[in-house]
């Protein structure tokens, strides 16, 4: 492993650093994920019955769902690349942020595709919804080169396995830039693209063996 | 204990998989338990008097207990359940996501029992109450079975433990389902029966003891 | 120490029970604290100054402070407590949720104080306000005698200490019955008594020396 | 190190106190970090296209933006500060607890910065913005002076190191209160010198080396 260039304060990055940055995008993650509900209104019109106006808000509940996956699945990537960073430095700290931004903003386009499904607006929410995990993709792909190309990461990864990670970062970020640009043609088309995309880096291939013997 | 088959990021599935899957979990289950209160809202009508309004809150502030117990037990539950988790794969991840959508969606039926208590709406908002507790049950039962039937588990547990906790989570399931179907006949009695469920869980008798010789 | 009485999932009630009831208290705890600041609206009417509508929501912004400083302490006093509890029981659990029921019911109370200052309304608040933090007192009461009585604390800490924090607590709980009472006189009295009582276990006297020999 | 003079219940204030303060800190951190977004609404006006509506919600986007940067950077300075912290106190508790209430009454000034952009309302709006954060940098001023002043430091750091640090805390300080007071120049010049601030916290210098030989 290279020297860190870590200047985190005092010096001498800590694996510490790590755990307590876990444990603070942990927290977002997890508020972020269930702040989504407080957007889901059912509200019966005079004279509307519940269930009725529980079949309306159907788009609501489903871009919740969709919302929820992303936001697991994310919680799950950055707990996989975190196993990994062995120092924290303050690039990857706003990197980070970046990151956590990006995901605790989510709530804002996931109302917004709730409420505009079709025509002009229905584009302009699918975009916003989209460009936001965009986001999150180039704060992962940000994150993982720092970690990898400043020397922040732990000792014994295979450089098979790093690159391995290169091309699966590089292609979820042009798979949900791909999934954006998809609004134009029609809104629905980017939020299941972007759920697909997601269940696949969850079900799909691994990359190979990140460490040959785990110390 | 068999192979595991885990293919989470980089192989070998390590037990700090585990701990850092239930902070995230603990997060969402203490927001969702907090953010109950949010939906409980006292505003006396022009005229009404504070003690008046109260009183006609005693539905919301009942449908927040109730949620409170429940989101508790179920807190108790993950905990305990997970302490015997030695490994976390792809599909156990993707099925504790189900039961956290589950509960963090509770807060929306919780709303709606407090609003609507007879009629056909009355039905329709106890039967999705109901509903979103069985689809905790339903996943309670799939992490269950996948951590003891795809070697998930911590070593040492008893047949006759693992035994217990099958019918446990199975009658957790039909009793459930019971309290749903219960809407039809008076509203009211899912959420009473629910909640002596969630009682039962924990007051009742435990399971055989888990582990033969901590180690 | 007595031997213990846990029934807890699988029997023995393991050191990490308390670390994990610990992590889910300290969540709610934060959440509730947070949660506060967003029933303090700050709305100019047509042609009001924000300076005046600021000044106009002072009672709002006093009750949040009152309400942040009262779950700081108890979220201290809950994290001494838990200091000395060795093991967790099902009782405990379900004690230990009383405390965060109340707890994470306080912003509705706090924002009614804030609305109604006056009258008869003011008392109702103000009642409501000291009831919230009578049940907290009566759970920490319940918590420390069942952790004391029924073996769950951790060996060496010495009778004199438990008999010290008996009174702490029987104190607590008296001052706060107090403090609600004192809203039939007026309710301000209540918001007041109650933060001095708050500030005194911060700043007041410790009990004595808790265990002779920290293992 | 000097003899603490920590009287934390039952006396002997350990490293563990620090842990779970840090633990409860980052939870409010992460909590208000995470809320932010609820303030930010889109919601076209009769006839308004949604692209024009989020195009007029800029400003409230950008007081998101630059409080979620603010909040960021405390809760990376919190965290490099209590590295550095042994023993808790109680007044320390209390000066935390200054610091957690600054930032969790965050989220309102910054609603009314994003409301408030000109005249009068705006510079009242600007002022309480800028406020909030000195009384944050207030806060650390206090807690650290309590730290370095009341022996409750790790052992090992260099006298160097404090007065570095030392100088970067009241630096800070001016800097907030120059912020704030800029807002009767204009108030956009407060929310940019702050968030400059921000920024140089983090990419700005490191104090000097904090600990001869990490132990």
């Amino acid at each position: 492993m290279t020297q860190p260039t870590s200047r985190w304060w005092g010096g001498s990055a800590l694996r510490g650093d790590s755990a307590r940055l876990e444990a603070f995008s942990d927290g977002v993650l997890a508020i972020a994920v269930t702040l989504l509900i407080l957007d889901v209104r059912v509200e019966p019109a005079e004279g509307e019955s519940l269930a009725h106006a529980l079949h309306s808000s159907l788009p609501q509940i489903g871009a919740y769902a969709a919302s929820f996956l992303q936001i697991g699945i994310i919680w799950a990537n950055h707990h996989a690349l975190f196993r990994l960073v062995e120092q924290v430095d303050q690039i990857l700290l706003l990197e980070n942020l970046l990151l956590l931004a990006s995901v605790s903003f989510l709530p804002l386009p996931t109302g917004l595709v709730a409420e505009h499904t079709t025509g002009a607006d229905g584009r302009t929410a699918a975009l916003l919804y989209g460009a936001t995990l965009t986001v999150s993709a180039v704060a992962f792909n940000l994150i993982w080169r720092r970690v990898t190309r400043h020397g922040l990461m732990v000792s014994g990864v295979s450089p098979e396995f790093v690159r391995d990670v290169d091309v699966r970062y590089l292609a979820g970020l042009v798979g949900y830039t791909v999934a954006t640009v998809l609004a134009l043609v029609a809104p629905a088309l980017t939020i299941i693209v972007a759920s697909l995309l997601a269940l696949m880096f969850v079900l799909g291939p691994s990359p190979r063996q990140a460490i040959a013997q785990p110390g």
